[in-house]
């Protein structure tokens, strides 16, 4: 999936040059680019191009917007993630987190600017949308929101008796979901029978980021690390054991990649997500494993 | 406009229904209600109600979830300025802050699941939005985030230079326009000639807002008062002096009554704005005044 890589970094600038108004607080404009360049792997948009582009991709600029408004969830969910009162991190992705570079307010405002620039970017006058829009964005709030959203799985941290399945499916899954759904709905194609393929995937990615808090260094994350041990937070490696969550990540992706609907394109799809998805096992281990 | 407060409540009623999903993280589900109920004066969805109805409110689900979105916009800013990062502030509206009764956690993740759902109700497939939905989209989400919005009026108090009009306008203003805009869009009429109301309602809120800081007790309105001075925040009793910013309210809801287009309901709505806008100025005041 790398190649949609420069047409993603795109898409990315030109839904955040608007937020770059001239008499815009300068500091929230600076944290916003912190926030969002340099990225990541950017998987999560690049997941929801290949969907598209599996569909025929008729509408690109439409794919792009929901590419996009995934991409700035996500950032927006880190950016918050690291705040002081959840993970404290001073570090994301090798560079100080943003509320470490910018102070603690700016770390909320950037993250609230970035939720809503994920639904200003998919209404984005440029192009037609017809009637696509509300289930669009009926896709991106669930993602993001309560009751089964990136905010209420974040939320099961602060519950005395957490419902770890829930946790993981709402906190991690849910922004997969929408990824693969937001690409088939912006190309035209019904949404639903692309569930299963991002809760799969979602649910691997999350096993393969508990690997690497558990064995990784933070020179290779540019991140801390040993987090889930540290803050005691339920994890795969704690609950099957290194090799047993490896055993479980690779099942998952054989099973996302059998779920992916009966289309012409479906084998070229079925063979990205596995070369894409075959990263998720941390290189340390691979040897192990 | 106190006639639409049932119509309001049962609105936000039912766009935090889907948010009590019986798997939702428990505590997410009561700080959000908390965030909620019972509301303040309800005045930007009221407002954004009158417009509607100015414009023969041809599809009054659309504009109760138009009013719903302002008003949960409201709810979330008002729940994250709470935050000890901005105003630390215990009480709101008489009872604990969102965070000193969830704690600090839930208080960022309350306000970003309403900011969602501010834009998840609007895109409820409860009714058909027609060609409507990408423009309300767009009001709501120049109304939250950056350049000009909720939160990036927040961002300048963290601007060592701060552009005061850009921060008024962005802070309190921005939610004013949007509620007319919607109010209007929603009824099917362009949303741009109701903007010079919103702005000078915005403003004139404000000014009654500072004054309300400036002479009210914690008793009378349930949350701390001297916050402008003891934060050296730009107010409007500070650059006027009480009797000035009276003055410069009043002439701002003369301005903004001046500004309702030509329709024949237009009377009817002057008179609804100016009956509220005359209580934006304190009780304490009236006879100063």
């Amino acid at each position: 999936m790398v190649p949609f890589l420069p047409r993603i970094e795109r898409a990315i600038e030109a839904a955040l040059a608007p937020l770059d108004a001239a008499d815009a607080p300068p500091l929230l404009r600076k944290a916003l680019r912190h926030a969002v360049f340099p990225g990541g792997a950017r998987f999560r948009p690049r997941l929801c191009l290949a969907v598209a582009m599996a569909c025929g991709d008729p509408d690109p600029d439409l794919a792009d917007r929901a590419a996009v408004a995934v991409e700035l969830l996500h950032c927006a969910s880190l950016v918050h993630d690291d705040l002081p009162c959840f993970d404290d991190s001073p570090l994301r992705r090798g560079r100080p987190s943003v509320h470490a570079a910018f102070g603690e307010p700016l770390g909320v405002l950037a993250g609230d600017a970035l939720i809503v620039q994920a639904f200003g970017v998919l209404a984005s006058p440029a192009g037609g949308v017809g009637d696509r829009l509300p289930a669009l964005i009926g896709i991106i709030a669930r993602a993001a929101g309560a009751p089964h959203g990136i905010a209420a799985g974040q939320a099961w941290e602060s519950e005395p008796h957490p419902n770890l399945s829930a946790y993981h499916k709402a906190k991690t899954a849910a922004l997969f979901v929408a990824a693969v759904e937001a690409g088939a709905c912006a190309a035209g194609h019904a949404h639903q029978p692309w569930r299963l393929l991002g809760e799969c995937l979602g649910e691997a990615y999350q096993i393969g980021d508990d690997l690497r808090d558990a064995v990784s260094s933070e020179a290779v994350l540019g991140k801390p690390v040993g987090r889930d041990q540290a803050l005691m937070r339920p994890s795969a490696v704690a609950t099957h054991g290194v090799a047993g969550a490896i055993r479980h990540l690779r099942a998952l992706i054989e099973r996302a990649s059998a779920s992916i609907p009966d289309l012409p394109a479906a084998p070229t799809l079925r063979a990205l997500i596995e070369a894409e998805a075959s990263r998720f096992v941390p290189k340390e281990l691979l040897q192990a494993a």
